[in-house]
């Protein structure tokens, strides 16, 4: 058996920092080694620096951790990082500078010409975007992010379509989980007995993110779908799992049949024997009122995706409903899972023996 | 003074007849006189055969009235129904049948060509449909009927962009509140930490009512306006209020400052001194997130329909975000205004003549 | 007509200054003259500086009013205060040592022997300790305090039955809404389908401040009554209106008819006209299901406490659940009643003399 | 390996019905073999007569499984039973008469002198009250009973207590989850921003069931624990798990590191082997705010108890916090674990064998 990667967390007191550990214990190939978070936290043990707000027990190993400084000296070559924008746009260079595969959560780097933003099921090939980062050459380092909570249920269930039929129009209308927000984040006065239609940023996110994801790596960089698409984003008063109502137009015309198949037969990672790839990511339901974050969220531990109430639409061909956990596939889990897949393409071997 | 005109009320139990019976008290021109229900609660006091469900005091004068039986006989000669559709369908035309004004919040008669499906600010003149009706002439007496409450506040919303730039297309997605599906209505189980993408012939409902009361009286009927629109149609947790996210396309194109203005100076009942009519029908806010149901349903006690969040769309012209009081606005508030306006129409002298 | 009394608030951009704003307005006898919050706030308009949470609408004036640093210089006489205790502590004896009537709903000084601790239908008489204050002489000013927001509801259920039977040991288990910890307070993440069974120092007042409330004035200070309490304090998914739990031992045994009488002629300030004043201060409900937060905490415009459920109990005598509107009766309303009673002693003509 | 043992389920489509299922799917020992339900879903395929309302999949093979008639007729020699007390006091004795083990969540029978009411790690030895039942001579078949899922928390957390430190009185309010109403249960209009203080005969279930439960079995049955206990029942808005507060007095007195050292020295089912025995049934949390039921209801798959915040009271001797998941160690769970103690004394064998 080889020896599991040490990869430290950036922003491991956070919400999604949280799930990152609940994720990679038990996890075959990954082992949490390194923590860090704010000024604030840092030299605390890290089960008094975090208020742990998961349902199973924090690790009594991770409780005993002391929170590292965030600064590459010291930490793992690897590094899964999920903190706000601003910080991150001046960390996560750092840690790739410095020779650290940087898997990132946050939404910095997300749009930059040169980072790959990558779901393995959809777009693995963007991840050659790699190499066109100076700290490839010069330390080994490089930067990988995955999308916003919201976006990556979308472009699960449009891929498979984009596909097979082609994406003219993408109108979606989101009900997110106050999870998404981080902890504190919404406030219970904002959101009992409420709903917020307004998330800062959020759409503008979505449609930005999708188009970079079904677009095409050509030359340095990606060249986004020509496609139309529009979002309207709200909060509502859910925990965990993103709710989203979606009308698509095609290029040819498709068949429900053909929807259904397309989506049945969408298993792009089969074979690939990564710990966290979904057997089956876009599992569509029959009933007739779902998907239900409560009920749907955790198909294949969080990883998949559900959709149903697929029915002809009016204006453009058909609309559906989605549903993703938006810190599980949305934000932690696609990380690990990006993390899964450069370790299979050998994108990290250099890296761990660098560290041992 | 002139003295009040009697209402009876069919449906008295359920949660609109509860809200009839609130909003009723103290008004200035009706006076609830008679309240009919499922046999199970006929002959019983109302106090009794009711769970009343709403956050101000069950008046001491209806709790002991005596339900009676759902029988025009008896019966006063105004009539405000909120009952299921299949039970509708059978009652209400007996009750035109015996002279009664028909107000109904049923969905059975809304598309019927010679019943007016009507809200004051939008289309009174649908209301000459009455004439088009058989009990009419025979016995004075008539149906009319109000929209359905995801309906009302996206038509309200709609109908001076309307008039001003012409509607084209209508893509809108709702978040409805449970006070829409009754008592006991939608289980805590399905609701708590949970949205439910499915109401049944909610979708359909909106789309043909919305046509409807944008269209236009021609000939004996209605001709519904040629637009295309598609719904989505959600439950979330929210007690009462209707949020709806909306994209528009228009004929004419519009700036922002003529669609605020559209809405800022849309009073269409202006001087016609009814009780229950906003003086601002359409409510812009400008903050960024808002409307919202728990702060924003009971403007006007809650017969207004808040909008806001304008702002451009990348697939049709403009979006914005909606919200209407579903069991006020959208129900009980709406039948009550209709029966105002018949009664500013001169449409209820001689039925409350008769009933004298 | 006289003048209105010119009202300061302290806080007034937290949960419990908007209550006080939206109180105040229209109110017969006050008006909001100025507005104090923290130094972030300071010099920008309100309607800027404060997250309006209320669900009826920011009034425009107060609005464009200017927030004023928490000095008591250019402020009113008169000042309803609503802080965190460390800053009360400095804050409040600073503007009753510039001569104003310190209103407080602050715990800071509840326990401090010469502030008397008021609820106007309890202990009106606990007021004369307000000449014990070396203030008073010096410059006029002093300072009133009304009880904690889970305090309150409970000494007007057993005020009644403490004159009438005596009161031996109090159990009492609270749920209290979200509100009661301010904005943005309580994170949804902690809330949503869930209870948090702890509020900081909430037992500790809750005991402390119940025995002073029920306690006789005796030389210099209040002498707390003599009995056994405990209090165990939650926080449940709720927006208003704390829910208690109580069982009660009397020293004379009571029959339920008896208790029932207690709270139904309990009418302290009855012939008083003090605006805020309800009518009848305990309200029984007899269904079985009763009181319940949404449906009752807004009996007598949120200042009536609902109680129910009378029953024995199997350890102590009787066993009862009671309700009240924790911002309103619980806070604001608080404030603005224990002034109206003074003013209606005098205790505030010559304060307001010398702001004219 | 030995075969299973087959189970049937009377009111399978219900919510404990549900959680059986669920929680049977890859038992060790139980292998659902039939399952029961109402006659309007008899004959009907499983997954069409039940709404499936819990957050893992309906397994396939059970979906397919037709649901027989409520009769002992073909159905196998174990029972479990979670249906309304009405139809239970006439079908459980029926399939006790014809040779099965009823193993009941039902409240009909847990007071009758002989059935046993059975935690297995409280009162194991009770179950000898089976050989007091007439059909147990004459068909072998028996009935025992789990139970209240409000009951069940309380009492694991007081037995250790009593054991070594007698218990004199207990006080006890809930704030209990929706789920323990079944489906659809309580109305999302009766528990959104609400609480009922209510719930029909719970608390003179938990007062006569808790001291049955920590009695002594003597003679022909059992002699309650002479104790006083009162309890106040409340429904919050939450899902899954009951929260109760607590105050209770011994009859010796104990320090909190006693208590602490009794709660996690409990291990009385240790070395059974019992695979659904939590391996430490009681587990304290020394965080401030805990148990909470988002977080702790899930504790060794959910049948664990949670206990917190011990602290003295001012009236009885100590107080503290409970929580457990009331479908899972408070229903099914029960069930399964007292069916998994009858199997290792060999109480199940000649069934299965009869079955065989």
């Amino acid at each position: 058996m080889r020896n599991k990667y040490p990869i430290g967390i950036l922003g491991a007191t956070g919400m999604v920092g949280q799930r990152y550990i609940q994720l990679l214990e038990d996890h075959p190939w990954f082992e949490v080694a390194w923590l860090a978070a704010s000024d604030r936290s840092s030299g605390k043990p890290y089960g008094e620096a975090a208020k742990w707000r998961l349902d199973t027990p924090l690790p009594e190993r991770i409780a005993k951790m002391t929170v590292s400084p965030a600064d590459p000296d010291g930490a793992p070559k690897i590094i899964f990082s999920s903190i706000d924008a601003p910080i991150a746009r001046d960390l996560e260079p750092k840690f790739a500078d410095a020779g650290c595969a940087v898997l990132s959560n946050s939404s910095a780097f997300r749009m930059t010409p040169n980072v790959p933003l990558v779901i393995p099921e959809v777009n693995a090939e963007h991840l050659h975007l790699i190499e066109e980062q100076p700290s490839r050459k010069a330390s080994g380092g490089y930067m990988v992010t995955n999308p916003n909570c919201s976006t990556i249920g979308l472009v699960m269930a449009l891929k498979p379509l984009e596909e097979r039929f082609g994406i003219e129009k993408i109108f979606v209308t989101t009900m997110q989980a106050v999870s998404g927000a981080g902890y504190p984040g919404v406030a219970s006065m904002d959101i009992l007995d409420n709903v917020v239609p307004y998330i800062g940023s959020e759409e503008e996110k979505m449609e930005a993110e999708t188009l970079k994801l079904l677009g095409k790596l050509e030359g340095h960089g990606v060249t986004p779908l020509a496609a139309g698409i529009t979002a309207h984003c709200n909060r509502v008063p859910v925990i965990d799992g993103h709710t989203e109502c979606v009308s698509i137009q095609f290029k040819r015309k498709a068949t429900a049949e053909e929807i259904l198949a397309a989506w049945d037969e969408y298993k792009p990672l089969a074979g690939k024997d990564l710990p966290f790839a979904p057997k089956q990511p876009v599992q569509f339901s029959a009933l007739p009122d779902r998907p239900q974050p409560r009920l749907d969220r955790n198909r294949e531990k969080g990883m998949a995706v559900t959709v149903g109430r697929l029915r002809p639409c009016n204006l453009l061909d058909w609309k559906f409903v989605l549903l993703s956990h938006n810190t599980v596939r949305g934000a932690a889990g696609a990380t690990i899972l990006n993390a899964e897949l450069l370790a299979s393409l050998g994108k990290l071997e250099t890296l761990a023996a660098a560290h041992a």
